[in-house]
């Protein structure tokens, strides 16, 4: 019988699960809200739920055959538990391949979205065939996952590939994390919002001025109609992104840095910027060779990432 | 006949090179001063005449199998090319890998002189066992290695390791590099004496006022006995440090950071801060784990890390 993946990116506003074959294929998909009453059980149960759906769909035609769950947190991914999950603190400290192994009898794995979306875009996106590159997560945060000889760098204990915590101006903007000056503060959607508002008395002529509830969109879809602020903003924030992967680009010579998440909608505003300072920072061959790609797979990166994972789980 | 291995480590005072058994043992040794009259020619015999010294030696004893260099400059390990040497301008664009494999016959590998010292310590030195972690060696600049699941990284063209080009101070000072504010500005033994300098009409009680030739052990004898200046330089640069490593524990989570080279000696004065600093910037988890060590082989590092670089060539 065929075997299927099942595969989870659990965020703080949707479950979204799938069940994927052996070349990467969504052969079906199911999504829900995710319990928001603070009790880590209903969110246990929930992705339970799903998976059970799962079951009775696709049983008899299918072997589900491993399970791999992506989620926004600082996970082991070594062990299996989710560290500190921002979005769902009643997650933390889950030993979630403990728990869920014990659940479905299957090998469960666990693991940062952002290293899944790294690879879920060698798996089947935009890093294909890459053996060394650099995956960026643009989206309320910024997240990152490695990827050197064509593996995922885990670290010691799985916690690695967050390199929205860089420190990019060293006495900069305090971040959640603790420190002070992450590119995460100058680079997320969070930050864009923030520099825009930030930046304005500097621009009386700039149409942001009218905007109640200012989001992302608005200050990309005025700069791409020339607005001088909002331009300035995707300059100040791919520069600073920058500085963080010219930094990279000299310590891993990668072949390529893929950007995906939401503000990657922003890549016209922001390539340019980035692309300049990274030269300006980089090694000249390192900074020449590397290829900034923009993530292909959008919102399924962690999902097929996810799967990947969980197929390279029953191998191992 | 047992199998021993040609290393050399090419700096641009002296060649130091070695014959290394396969378990890591010196067995014989021999330095020259590096010729300095500007040809690559020359350079290029000095070292031969070296390995021709070894083969009369212990012919008949022992296979002299393979040869590994390490030189500080910027090197292709992929295809074996000095890309730039800052210190042996005379040596860009040389083809090393294919000169050295056509006059001797045996495979030959090119590795940075920072990347073969982290090989080194990992086989022989403080890194023993460790299969993440990072290199760091302090001298005349900030050199740099990263070993993944015990394997160095090498990037796509062998450019990897250039810690020392991780900017800390966005538009800090002026690096050799091109960019500016490297971390390698703030924590070498050049930065060191420049820090010294532009911080004395802030301490005029420093005794290192009357010194005429600045140097790094001249502030860290002054630092030993409490001198306010250089306990303040020394500060600043493990406090730089570790703005640049509390990032790449965040990126690599690895087990452990070497720290080695002429600065190191200044341990005792800039290991608080730089704990400290990376405790600040890095997550709990992954900044509460890597433990900070100081190389153990010192100067033997990059010869033993060449020379395992060769017996892995050989294998491959």
């Amino acid at each position: 019988m065929e075997k299927l993946f099942l595969a989870a990116d659990l965020g703080g506003t949707n479950l979204r699960m799938a069940a994927v074959d052996s070349v990467g294929t969504i052969v079906s998909r199911n999504r829900m809200s995710t319990p928001s009453d603070g009790k880590q059980e209903d969110i246990v149960s929930a992705i339970l739920s799903v998976i059970a759906e799962f079951r009775r769909e696709l049983a008899g035609k299918f072997d589900l055959a491993a399970f791999g769950a992506a989620m926004p947190a600082i996970v082991n991914s070594q062990a299996g538990i989710i560290l500190r999950s921002p979005n769902l603190p009643e997650l933390n400290d889950l030993d979630f391949e403990a728990r869920f192994t014990r659940e479905l009898g299957i090998p469960v794995v666990l693991e940062n979205d952002a290293n899944a979306a790294a690879v879920g875009e060698r798996w089947k996106g935009a890093a294909k065939g890459v053996r060394n590159s650099i995956h960026v997560t643009l989206g309320t945060g910024v997240g990152g996952g490695i990827i050197i000889d064509g593996t995922l760098v885990r670290g010691i204990d799985g916690t690695a590939g967050e390199i929205g915590h860089i420190a990019v101006e060293p006495e900069g903007y305090p971040c959640g994390c603790g420190s002070q000056g992450c590119v995460e503060q100058y680079a997320s959607a969070t930050a864009i919002v923030r520099i825009a508002k930030e930046l304005m008395p500097l621009h009386p002529e700039t149409e942001l001025h009218s905007s109640l509830e200012l989001t992302p969109l608005d200050v990309f879809e005025a700069g791409m109609k020339g607005d001088r602020l909002s331009l300035e903003v995707f300059r100040v924030s791919g520069t600073y992104l920058g500085i963080a992967l010219g930094g990279l680009v000299n310590v891993l010579n990668p072949e390529a840095i893929v950007i995906g998440g939401g503000v990657a909608a922003g890549w016209d505003l922001f390539i340019e910027p980035l692309q300049s300072e990274i030269l300006r920072r980089a090694f000249q061959h390192p900074g020449e060779r590397v290829k900034l790609m923009r993530s292909e797979l959008g919102d399924d990166a962690g999902i097929l990432g996810a799967a990947f994972l969980a197929s390279q789980k029953i191998k191992a």
